[in-house]
């Protein structure tokens, strides 16, 4: 018998109504004598209402009893699905964090779990129980409740696969997969069938709006297969797996760009040893992301430009910061421009397909896009631009890269 | 040292304010050099949401999952209150059900308690730190949470201060105490310093406002000296202890009444053996609550009158259950009255105090109040008389037993 795992995260059970809904989608999958174990995260609204209590509260709340706090969300949650699932007359019940258990570490709000207790779960489904699992949560090895942070039931959701061994790890969620890129700049984005982890952890914002970077990781590592797919629909959605289980017909699997940016240019920087590092170092201590660099062989071998994108609202920090450091960098003057953004293609595919760049580089410029700077990985390569180009760029990338 | 609990009911943490106030309390008690522990309900009106979710999930929701759900609202209030105590510097933590653990009965949504383990509170505690108690809930011997019913912090206050052995059980709430009698119908009522357990239990309403009848009872088996207070007031409120703590100046300690009342006669019943229980077994299987029953010796052996009282909603299908009756119960005719209201006089001093029931019916006949019936116990004198005439009633009762 097959055993796997669907999660159903906040807006699927964010009300009376949805969560009676996902019941039924339950029972379906139940009939087709399956193992089921069910990952659920807290109504939609509910963890932030709480969060924001605590804030009232204090500044500074103590992390221990805001894991607390949270994970009575997805208690109530687990527990009114049960009921809904005992009243479409399926036996099934809840199973919270300490009741499993899912031990974790004992850094609170962020926990890692260390290890899942199959036993009573294991019992329970092969005697025909739906299990469902209150997500976000565990205990640490004190007793006391822990959460694991950020999407945290998409990470639960991957780590019950792992450790009951299921064959599927199925994400329902409120979108139908993730799409060759962001529909709202352009109608023709569509669902992607396949995607390798790597290539969706690139995908970045248009991956991570339908899965936390860190789940994705996490299936990653065990290699579990994840299917994300809509509540609002029985189609097929998407399905996240290794490189070796995609065959890359097309060279592109997406394109995604990144709002909000802002370029540095640090023009005339000494060109000597260490540099790079004294321009960064402060800026990562004050929690500055940097996201591209690009450093050109200076001309003379003794002064450099040096470009760096970071988001916009760290822009006025980062210049001052910068300006402070001046003895040390000794550059001649800056360039900055708050009103730029990324556009990437994405692709596991391009690692064996030659030319991909050029085709990149030459649709741009058949639409007169200048390109402000380039970065390059194994699957994926980025270009700067004038943000008010952003459109046009993922349009003609889309369409060169045959995904329309 | 002295060891105490402390309890706060739904209002008195029902915003994030009260929880900061609570907070100040406790601490304000803390300093006193005590050993704390405190009980916490959920903030108000947290459980009637939730029960209202599940009641929109199914008409039969499972029980099991109905106190999952339910306990969510104190493991909520208890770590916002317990972050709260951390703000102002106290070492403090939440401590639910099942981290005690607080073990009880399978039987969900109102289960009993069998026993709770103190060891780790008692270490916390001794190390200075104050344990905030999810008051409410327990767990079965196989790991589910149960809950404890209605006004269930209560009972779990009472029987932490037993298992604790604690000197004291404090219950903050949002009234100053038990009252002589109801202060909307009459403005001269006064706080009671001290009631005993029974006193308590047959002020009614009158008590149950203040704390839920098991609990009184549960206090009365273990003689666990009860303290209700305010949390807006520094005053003392009432204390609930047995007979012996209390010097009974006055006769009376309260005056209760019942609202909402119906009155009926069977006139002409026959007057044989087992007629009481041939006119009330089809009323009890209707879940009917008879409350008040008189029956006067029949001058002929033959034919008698029995009137009894019951809720007002209940009316019509007593009437209807009588009325199938008739065959067996052979009676002349049916009298009902469904203006009817029930005024009681409650104190323990009565027992040894002769012509209390003179002193009554003299002071409700100077005010031209009819007594339609009468009933009595060891300590309280119940009379019913026409509803328009309750205010006038309780109020020349209060007057007459010197509690103005």
């Amino acid at each position: 018998m097959k055993r796997i795992v669907l999660k159903f995260g906040g807006t699927s059970v964010g009300t009376v109504e949805n969560i009676q809904k996902v019941a039924n989608i339950i029972k379906k999958r139940h009939k087709e004598d399956k193992e089921i174990i069910v990952i659920v995260s807290a109504m939609s609204g509910v963890t932030n209402e709480l969060k924001k209590k605590s804030e009232l509260i204090s500044k500074n709340f103590d992390s221990k009893e805001l894991d607390t706090l949270l994970a009575s969300g997805e208690q109530a949650s687990s527990s009114l699905l049960s009921g809904a699932l005992i009243d479409l007359g399926i036996k099934a019940r809840s199973w919270l964090g300490w009741q499993i258990p899912i031990v974790t570490d004992n850094n609170h709000t962020s926990s890692k779990i260390i290890k899942i207790k199959t036993q009573g779960i294991l019992k329970f489904i092969s005697e025909g129980g739906v299990a469902v699992v209150a997500g976000f949560q565990g205990i640490t090895t004190d007793d006391r409740v822990s959460t694991l942070g950020r999407g945290g039931s998409d990470l639960s959701a991957v780590t019950v696969a792992k450790f009951f061994q299921t064959d599927l790890c199925e994400i329902y969620t409120d979108v139908e997969g993730v799409l060759t890129t962001d529909p709202f700049i352009n109608k023709k984005a569509k669902k992607i069938d396949k995607i390798s982890y790597e290539e969706m952890l690139e995908m970045a914002a248009l991956g991570a709006k339908v899965m936390q970077p860190t789940s994705v990781q996490a299936a990653m590592i065990d290699n579990i297969i994840v299917h994300v797919r809509s509540v609002f629909s029985e189609k097929s959605g998407t399905k996240i797996v290794s490189e070796s289980g995609i065959d890359y017909k097309k060279v592109v699997t997406g394109i995604a760009y990144s709002k909000n940016d802002a370029k540095v240019t640090l023009v005339g920087a000494e060109d000597k040893p260490g540099v790079a590092a004294d321009i960064f170092e402060p800026l990562g201590n004050s929690n500055i992301n940097v996201d591209m660099v690009i450093q050109n062989i200076s001309s003379d071998g003794k002064k450099t430009d040096v470009t760096f994108t970071i988001k916009r609202e760290d822009l006025r920090k980062t210049l001052s910061l910068i300006e402070k450091n001046n003895k040390n960098l000794n550059y001649q003057k800056i360039i900055h421009d708050d009103k730029v953004s990324k556009v990437s293609i994405i692709g596991a595919g391009m690692i064996v397909n030659p030319g991909v760049t050029h085709k990149m580089f030459r649709s741009l410029a058949n639409e007169r896009i200048n390109i402000l700077a380039i970065s390059t990985s194994e699957i994926k390569i980025s270009v700067l631009v004038q943000e008010d180009s952003t459109q046009k760029a993922v349009k003609a990338l889309h369409k060169a890269f045959e995904l329309d």
